[in-house]
């Protein structure tokens, strides 16, 4: 089942570079693994923006939010989810 | 080069049965051609809402203007572009 | 899973009041049936306004579109979806 | 009498691990506490957000607004009230 | 127990003289009756604005969407509702 | 003649609780005695929130200012001011 | 006592040109009276909008409202309308 | 030329008083010099708000930014331009 | 002198396409004349919108009204202008 | 290929005078570089804010993400991307 996200993320301006760069560590290693998994079906950077658009690909509602507030940059991120599901007008027979 | 497109239908009220039968028709023959091309490379239905988010892969602003504004129903729906690029993040090597 | 769905109704003024009387009795009977069959879970009205805020339990996003978007009063009303999960804080064993 | 509320919480970046934990820990026996009375009628998390959806069962607005705001989150909420009644739809004879 | 409501009178430009005449009569003799059993509490016109701000006091939720949306301008109207309660440093015994 | 106003309290997280509760009692005494003048009008709490709605009857926006910047809790506030009238189905002698 | 005024004049497509005529002749008119008489102090255009800016003098909000709810554009405009008073650095004496 | 220009003053809760009165007072002091020059043609307060709404009469854009860049308060200002010209129903001569 | 101004064209959907296709070429006339003038400095559309981003370089926002309150779509456009001006880094002498 | 993009700077007041000094040394080299490279087209200032309009040329949205997110004064800004393209009634052969 997809869902649609969009993550900007907001570090505060006195934040340690030391811990922001620890932090976007463990969040790309994070963010392969989940790719690897299959469940980050798809993520792409905004032009001239610290946001991302991903799609997710889960089981459930509780399997999505799991993934997405124990990301290590959540704390520092505004969340849009939008579900999605199959359009009846997309030919790609592996669109998720 | 990659957009994000979100398209949100509003078709009026007063419109014959027959002409927004037909208008759906004509739209998607246009998206699958467009699939087919690569042009319209994801498709995706928001559940709930006339609605579509897309990712088109294009060589120019110009001819995303050209494949959106030629659309069957361009001319009744709200359109938001976002420009995309490839996330430093993504292992997806085909993630376009 | 369930999904947490706002409902405004926004009947054209001009709509025939024969035509507005079905719409809503069939509207009506479709609700009853959904909720019978667990899937319309909660059905509020908002104070003040020609609105209903929901909760749909559903297997799937494509699930929801479908009983979303052959609501008879779909083409009518402006819907907003936010998927929803098991809070950790709640004892209610059946709070879906 | 039913309210709908949604909270938003937002503990700010430089609290203190234990503030928080101890926070989080006498919010949720309070939010138990209020279950058992039946007046938290529900409460749903929010997929991708630190927020809940819930609906609260009081007698009157002044009861609604003490239990609101003694939840020791309150000043780290940004809640959104609106009034609910029964559905004329709803066959559910304790939607409540 | 008191609820804020703001109404704002949106007529058809094509609405006929008589009509919005008539509506407004109506609308005037049920607001009357409404303050005289205590229901419509306060009534005052915006500045500029075919717009209201009001208070009611009503035993319910239920009663307070009744004589709403029984209202003669209700089908024209948007309505933005406000729970209230007194507030501890009012001296007005009657503040209602 | 009447203004309409509303006022959201936003006090700084870290604002030494001696200090917020001495803010609230001179913020107390003042709503009192501005009260008792027949100034500030009317004065209710929103459910749920840190606000409150009220209406001011003063001579002039000179006074309507002079009021409202000097209340102790004005450099915390968000205010919102409109401007009222007595409403041509008002039948409350006395509404103000 | 000062306001401050923005009107934004809408007018429908389908009105006739006779009729947007005459009713912009009755406004000028009007306009050109309320200035004569003191009430309507200040009058400019917004560059690229069918809007103005005004600054009215009036005794109450009753005398505002009467003036504004007269104007022949009433119906057809969106009015947003700001409480003024000299501000203690003017050295206009007559910034009214 | 005239620019309509509204100022919304936001000084940090954090600044000493010495600072903000200072600030205040070396900004009292340029608003009269530009007032005396003919270039801040109109200032007043907004009742209930530390912000003021004026009216610039300068040669350039380039001279309306030199202006409002220099004021000692503006980098604790939001700021709001409109472009504004003589209104063809303005019968004030001066209207400026 | 410079402002920026966006356009959105919104077309009656009822529009007859004779009445637009003479609409939309008086318009490219009097945009060429006005280029060729050197009064409509820049003119690019907005991807996937039927809108414009331009430069307009006027003597007066007297001027820049006319100009744009007489261009054949103005009644089927929203207009939103931002006064320019040469910035400190630019290096174009002509950047204008 | 076009870009429009709108930059506000909002530099926090606490920053050290020397730091923001070097930052706006840096950019403004960082700025004057691009423009020589032609990458960077147009730069204006907006009346009254610390903001500026731009175009951008650029072969690809992963071109300008580089060029905007290696601004020196990007954590301090917030970017607005609008994809821009050649206006069909453009006579300026150069219009880029």
């Amino acid at each position: 089942m997809l869902f649609h996200v969009r993550m900007d993320v907001r570090l505060p301006h006195g934040m340690p570079q030391d811990q922001a760069a620890e932090l976007k560590r463990v969040e790309r290693a994070r963010a392969e693994e989940l790719q690897r998994a299959g469940t980050w079906r798809h993520l792409w950077r905004i032009a001239g923006q610290y946001s991302n658009v991903s799609v997710f690909d889960v089981a459930s509602t509780d399997e999505l939010h799991t993934v997405l507030s124990t990301l290590p940059l959540f704390p520092f991120m505004e969340i849009a989810v939008t579900p999605l599901l199959r359009h009846p007008s997309s030919i790609h027979s592996d669109d998720r």
